[in-house]
Formats: structure tokens, C-alpha cells, sequence
């Protein structure tokens, strides 16, 4: 099985939280925004390209006959898939709600830069994201990292069942986001979330993601994605 | 199996995308936040009460030693044992991409009347709040309705699978939210969603539902939910 992944090439974005997971896993995949057809074969799943329901947005991703979108779905498929979910359902059900928290955190952190309109840049709503960025920064950023460090303390080292899943790989990309947007205001939170930033640095020595996040197939935080580093909105 | 629905007890809000699927069902369930002690059992659950991964926010849902939360979570849970939910890998898959996409057009609809703060008034958020709901009305609220248009057009009557599922009955449950809270914008849109505006018919009109709508149990809409009518907001 070779998966198709359908997600921009230029930014790591939500893309990223389904190429930790296929890579952990040691899956083969094409990134297929990357190939040289890549923006039209992009365009084409939007408009109804593969079979199955539509994708809203990216990423999508395709095995064989089977279409998923939606990012925590297409990792809660991949996890269970390949090890790396819970095996009992209770587990599965728990991985799962935690994985549509952290949806639900990285769809906060993207209204702080767009806090009015989705399709307009970052400057013609400049004035807005600052006063949502000090609302998350001040409420939401410490409630949400709060969630996850109440889970690890009730779970013992990763956030639900007995090893690693894809739950924790979200965990780990939404740190390591968030250190990069919001170097100041993570800083102050160190001291409340000692066992999330344990997580995350368990997380990044796993061997294959080690190699992946040291690969040229990482691609940098930038201004373009989701986690952006503007220093006005970091306090 | 007599469920559990943890949620507030004053609104529709998410917590209704879990009732119409209980209902529907015809599941035994107790809606907890309405018991004589309902308040005190939602704010323990919020704080660990129950066992595995915590809920971050309500609704949750316990069906005996399992728990649950995230709205589409727990639809598609109720849903893949209920019969309200495609039987094929391929379809519960679609089903869970939409419901997904329901609960992202949801959160922005949350974000009309609460565009910089969650945690304050929406009469201190007032001019950002119009100009969202400006961008939402314009640009998001055609797109998210489109949609789920296309895919009635491709899969014939329902949105996934060859009957209704809980997708669906999310997408009732958000045309009424809409239509409430936005009914200028709605009516605009109407020739543009035809087949949507059929499967929200459709919906209300099965028996089980249609007794659940007509009873005191189904809540009005009001303005302490997510669907709120602020004229205002409606262009």
C-alpha cells in the first residue's frame, strides 16, 4: 500500500500532523503536493478528483479505494492502521478525543493571525489578531496545554493507552508550532507543563521521526502556515 | 445500555448534534445536566470524574465503562452502533469527514458572536464581531452550505452511504441552527441548496425525530448558544 497524501507543498500546516504519522509508521507515501503535477492534482481532489465524500480542504489522503479528510481522522485512521493507537476501544475513543482537541487548539492558534476572515492576509486585520492573540494567549493557550498535561499526569508519560500514538505525535507538532509562534508566552508556561515538554522530547528521538525531522523533507516554520512567528502577537 | 449525555442543560448547542442522534436511535439515555444534581455532575466530569482521556468540554458521553468526547466523536460512535451510520470502511470514513467539516462550520459560527474572546460578553466584542460575521456571511457560510450541497449531488439524497447517517442529522441540526440565527443570509442562499434544504425536510420528518422536535425536550434556540440570532450580524 502506498498512501497518497494531498496537502500544500510549501508549508508543514495541517499536512504535518498527518506526515508525523505516516513517517513514524514507516509508511510509503507520495506527498503528492510535491510532485511536479503536484498544484493540479491538488485542485482536482478539491473538486471531486477521488471517490467518497468531498474534502472541504486539505489534507486528504487516498489508500487504495479508501478517501479520508479531516486531519484528525486521516491520523486516527493511519494510527490504528499501523500501531500507533490504542488497542482496546476505550483507548481508541480516548485517542481520538484528544486528537480532535488538539484540531480544535490549531484552529485557535490560526484564528490569532485571522481573526476576521480566513481570505484576507494577515495585515488587513492586524488590530483584530492582537487583541484575539492576548485573549488565547492569556486563556486559551494555558487552558488547552493544561488539558494535555492533566491527561499525561493521569496517564503516565504519553496522553491515552499504553505506548505512543498518534495522539502524542499531535501533541509533539502543536509544542514544537507553538514554540515557534509564540516563543515568549510558551516560555512562561514551562513550569506548568513539565511532562507535555517531556512528551515532546520523547516524541522527537523516536528513530524514524528523528531521521524525518533532521530530513530536507521537514520543512521549516514560516509565515505562510499555520504557526507563524509575528512578534506582536506574542506579548 | 442506558447512555449518558454530559452537556449543559440551557442550550441546543453541540450537545444537540449528540441528542438527535440519541433520539433518532431511539436510545435510552439520561441527559444529565437536567437531573436535580445535573450541575455538579457536569463540572466533575470536566474535572476527571470519569475514567480515560478527559473531555476538554462538553458534550461527553458515557456508555458504560466507555467514554467520550468531542461532538462528531461521539455522533459517529452512537452512529456506527445504531444503524445511523454507512456499513462500508469507505463510507464511515466519508461520514466522519463530514460530520468533521459540520463541526469546523460550527466553530465558525461560535466565532460570529465571539470573534476575539470566548470568555468575554459578546457586547464586548461587538464591532469585530460584525466585521466577521460580514466574512462569514460573504465567503465561509456559501462554501461550508456548498459543500454539503456537492456532495448530496454526488451521493443522491442523503450526504454518505445509501441511507441517512448521523452526518446528516448534523446537517439538519445545522441548517436549523443557520436558519435561525442567520435568516436574511439563509434566504439568499436558498436557490443555491436545494438538496440540502430536501434532506433538513426530510430529517424533521422522521417519526422518531419528528416526536423528539415536537416535544419539551428539544430546547428553543436562544442567545446563551451557538446559534444566536443578532440581527445585527445578518447583514
Amino acid at each position: 500500500m502506498i498512501y497518497e497524501l494531498y496537502y500544500w507543498p510549501e508549508i508543514q500546516g495541517r499536512g504535518e500532523f498527518v506526515r508525523l504519522v505516516l513517517e513514524d509508521a514507516g509508511c510509503e507515501y507520495v506527498d503528492v503536493g510535491r510532485e511536479p503535477d503536484g498544484d493540479a492534482r491538488l485542485e482536482a481532489v478539491l473538486s471531486g478528483a477521488l471517490p467518497g465524500a468531498l474534502p472541504f480542504a486539505l489534507p486528504a489522503l487516498r489508500a487504495g479505494d479508501l478517501v479520508v479528510a479531516q486531519t484528525a481522522a486521516i491520523t486516527r485512521f493511519l494510527g490504528e492502521r499501523h500501531g500507533l493507537a490504542p488497542d482496546t476501544e476505550a483507548g481508541r475513543l480516548g485517542a481520538l478525543t484528544i486528537a480532535l482537541t488538539i484540531a480544535d487548539l490549531v484552529a485557535e492558534v490560526h484564528d490569532t493571525h485571522h481573526p476576521t476572515s480566513v481570505d484576507d492576509y494577515y495585515e488587513d486585520q492586524k488590530a483584530a489578531a492582537k487583541a484575539r492573540a492576548a485573549a488565547f494567549r492569556r486563556a486559551r493557550l494555558p487552558k488547552f496545554l493544561g488539558y494535555l498535561e492533566r491527561n499525561l499526569e493521569r496517564n503516565d508519560g504519553v496522553l491515552v493507552g499504553p505506548a505512543v500514538s498518534y495522539a502524542d505525535l499531535a501533541a509533539f507538532q502543536v509544542v514544537e508550532g507553538l514554540s515557534y509562534a509564540f516563543p515568549r508566552a510558551m516560555a512562561r508556561l514551562h513550569g506548568e507543563i513539565p511532562k507535555l515538554l517531556a512528551l515532546r522530547d520523547r516524541v522527537a528521538q523516536r528513530p524514524r521521526l528523528l531521521r524525518y525531522l533532521t530530513s530536507p523533507r521537514r520543512l521549516p516554520f514560516n509565515e505562510q502556515g499555520i504557526f507563524r512567528r509575528y512578534p506582536e502577537l506574542d506579548g
